[in-house]
């Protein structure tokens, strides 16, 4: 058996997410798996990292499938864009040791999200923006996100419709930047794993909290409430991104490009 | 009577060009007219810098319209951008003197072309980028496209369809450079003014003399044939952007931001 490791790349927009789903709506992990039966003449199951939402892009999604043996011939990177739309290209592809597995074996994720912080709408790229009116400083977003650092319990940052086992999950990372010569300013995030819905939740919690001249006491308030309630809106799926998934160094070590 | 000068944003991708046309087709200049004649209760005459071609981009698309007089109690940016659509933007307005003339006044334009060089297709911004997978050297485009800068006879980059008095034009800067964390590279070009499809052939013709391996005289002679025939493809519109527009400085100072 062969267990092949993707990076793959992709604009959410038009899709229903990562996940597929029981209706016939069109979903990232659904047009990848169909162009690797194609090329493989065969059933695949493809495992993603997780899940993205309906309009979130990846710039760093992972996923992995097992084979008995892939051809020899063929050259699976190219033969696999050649068969997938412009929105979704696998960058990269690795065939690794049979214990990695693109969901168990994560160990960190980051994600980032992305803002258009002028008076006038984006237009240019307007697919991969948020887009807010008001002025921003981001030193004061730094303050109320820095909240989130550490071990806590993120139940009041995870929306409805899920069934993990907990809700407790540990932030590495958490800061707000500007992107030079642009209007544009990111927030990236990382951590350990991440709820349903909790970096859209804390991106529009910290602007809800920033907008009504709120400090970062409020911030840990809503934290420590576990009441998804007391939390912000949940901001708009086309400024985030999935930037990276991250797996032990040894794992990746054994991995060999193909 | 006054005139407004607008700084456009645009993604081109869903449009037959700046060009307003006489069948149905949708462009720019007749999607901005049609939200100004919304605004104005009047027939508004929009005037561009220059067209651009169907699916190009602008970042610095210029206009002007002239009017009696604007409603005092309108703010013109917010309004227009509340009815424009997401791939349009008017990103500022300028009260100018009368002899401002969005397309008469025009002193240099600045392109940009941005390619993703990378084995496999981009997926993320897909729609502002050309792909190229075979690996370039920038250095060897510049010293092809150097040729270019001067005063010259562009007749051979010219595509046919057009009714130019002449077909010289002077090029201040021509340069190719590597985009900073990313696979992308982009070629910037600066002149008085552009033939039809020029910068496209210009960056067409660079890259197939790059891979059949030819030299800068090679690039000297296409230019000194004057025939379109010995010229490269025309590189795709996805990749290029109207970055900007350059008006005399003292006309500039008199406009007023609205």
């Amino acid at each position: 058996m062969q267990t092949i490791k993707l990076l793959i790349n992709y604009e959410g927009t038009h899709y229903f997410g990562w996940q597929k789903q029981t209706e016939t709506k069109k979903t990232i992990q659904g047009i990848v798996e169909e162009a690797l039966e194609k090329l493989c003449h065969q059933k695949i199951s493809l495992i993603g990292s997780g899940r993205t939402d309906a309009g979130t892009h990846a710039k760093g999604q992972i996923a992995h499938f097992r084979i008995d043996e892939l051809n020899p011939r063929l050259n699976l990177l190219m033969a696999l864009n050649a068969n997938l739309p412009k929105d979704i290209s696998v960058k990269k592809a690795w065939l690794m040791p049979n214990e990695f597995h693109a969901k168990g074996s994560v160990i960190k994720k980051t994600y980032r999200y992305q803002i258009h912080n002028s008076k006038t709408p984006p237009a240019l790229y307007h697919q991969y923006l948020n887009w807010v009116a008001r002025p921003i400083d981001i030193n004061r977003l730094n303050e109320l996100t820095k909240k989130l650092i550490g071990v806590h319990d993120f139940k009041a940052f995870q929306n409805a419709g899920t069934d993990v086992a907990h809700t407790i999950r540990e932030i590495y990372e958490a800061k707000w930047q500007n992107i030079e010569n642009t209007s544009n300013i990111e927030f990236i995030v990382t951590g350990n794993g991440f709820l349903k819905q909790m970096v859209r939740n804390i991106v529009g919690t910290a602007l809800d909290l920033y907008f009504e001249g709120q400090g970062p006491n409020k911030m840990s308030q809503i934290l420590d409430s576990k009441d998804r309630t007391k939390a912000g809106k949940t901001a708009s799926a086309e400024g985030l991104f999935l930037e990276e998934v991250i797996y032990p160094e040894n794992l990746d070590r054994k991995g060999q490009e193909l």
